[in-house]
């Protein structure tokens, strides 16, 4: 199957054929053939089934965890940043349940961290919940996000559990977001999350730092999350300045 | 210190102290004194601590490290994703010295993964390279790029070692990008890379695929990058649509 005299170099040959294998016949976290079985289904080297390897997981089709062997990757939503979005609506968008599970729900008075991130005033209250966000009842994101309360008052655990943070916004509030600053970085899971998320600790995943501002430029949410690497892709457009 | 009789919790009025120490008295990487240190130092409990180091980590003040303690996270490189980017340009905007080395340079023809991907003909040739980015020669990125042959000939390994890609394209074939699409996906670093950023296995990073088009659609470049978590945060701006 493979054509030594092909200008296509063997290893690249190889990444053809086990895209198609992948793509055609295997399930996500499907466990693939170990790199002696490829040696000798088709007669190459282990070097060019190593570098095939390498090659499949730059390119996103599979993971390599080291002393288990190769597997085939998650499929992830393609979250892109195009303009402003909800966990809540670009789950519907792709057909999916989205919920969300408040794992605590604190009314407190902000630190000067807070009060410097958020551009609140000294001892102004803020809301502080951590919500888990399910699409199916898969948990997904757990995010942790601090809303002054003043402007918002009376918002309950419950309201949460029930409702997204947007459409209380908007429906109790008369509010919406006018534009959000985000900031990404890879981070480990921990425990928590791991447990959380029912996958291994030190899983990768990527913190996002979110500020969201209503039309007077007032910061109305600041929320952290963390979501699942193997979930979530996300995706910009840049154009030339 | 803490004031036990506060609205602000004792989690957050400690956080606030460890803030004001990381930022005005301590270095990137530096050790945190231990929980228990902290405990005897402050008078609060070990739950108080513990609740206020993963607030720190969360808020990116802090990396803890299993069975190691808490350090002072490193200072990373804001990259906005406002508008097309590159490495060259962003690190002496910063007054930086960017540099690359060449690690690998070939001319390959492309697969069918990399037809389907770069809208190639089939049997098309092109350049495969990989570049480690350096900025003042500490190493921040590692490069595997793809450039279709046909409509840059010509290009040299020695040339990529001396010149950033695009000017490469500017200033010899009068071709600039139009835009690029990017995205993201956090992975943890393998051997390879950890042994060229002098970082241990395993630490966060983000993939970046990059396809960039000229200004008649084609795709002129097609990049996977590996960026070192301690040293980038990537920050969009989302506007209501």
């Amino acid at each position: 199957m493979l054509d030594k005299n092909s200008t296509i170099p063997l290893y690249s040959q190889l990444m053809d054929i086990l895209i198609n294998e992948i793509e055609n016949d295997m399930r996500e976290n499907e466990k693939m053939l170990s790199e002696r079985e490829i040696c000798n289904k088709y007669a190459v080297s282990r070097t060019t089934v190593r570098q095939t390897f390498k090659e499949l997981e730059r390119e996103g089709y599979i993971r390599i965890e080291h002393g288990k062997g190769a597997f085939v990757a998650s499929k992830k939503y393609n979250q892109n940043l195009y303009g402003f979005y909800s966990f809540t609506e670009e789950m519907k968008k792709l057909g999916k349940e989205p919920s969300s599970r408040v794992i605590k729900f604190e009314i407190i008075t902000a630190n000067n961290d807070l009060v410097k991130k958020m551009k609140l005033e000294k001892e102004d209250l803020v809301y502080k919940f951590t919500r888990l966000r399910l699409a199916d009842d898969e948990a997904m994101l757990i995010e942790t996000t601090y809303v002054p309360y003043d402007m918002f008052p009376g918002i309950t655990r419950d309201d949460l559990n029930k409702t997204s943070l947007y459409d209380i916004f908007r429906d109790r509030f008369n509010t919406v977001i006018e534009y959000a600053e985000e900031v990404f970085i890879p981070v480990l899971t921990n425990e928590d999350e791991a447990e959380r998320f029912n996958i291994a600790v030190g899983s990768p995943s990527l913190k996002i730092s979110r500020f969201a501002y209503n039309s007077s430029e007032k910061i109305i949410e600041y929320t952290v999350s963390i979501a699942r690497g193997d979930k979530f892709r996300y995706g910009v457009k840049l154009l030339r300045k």
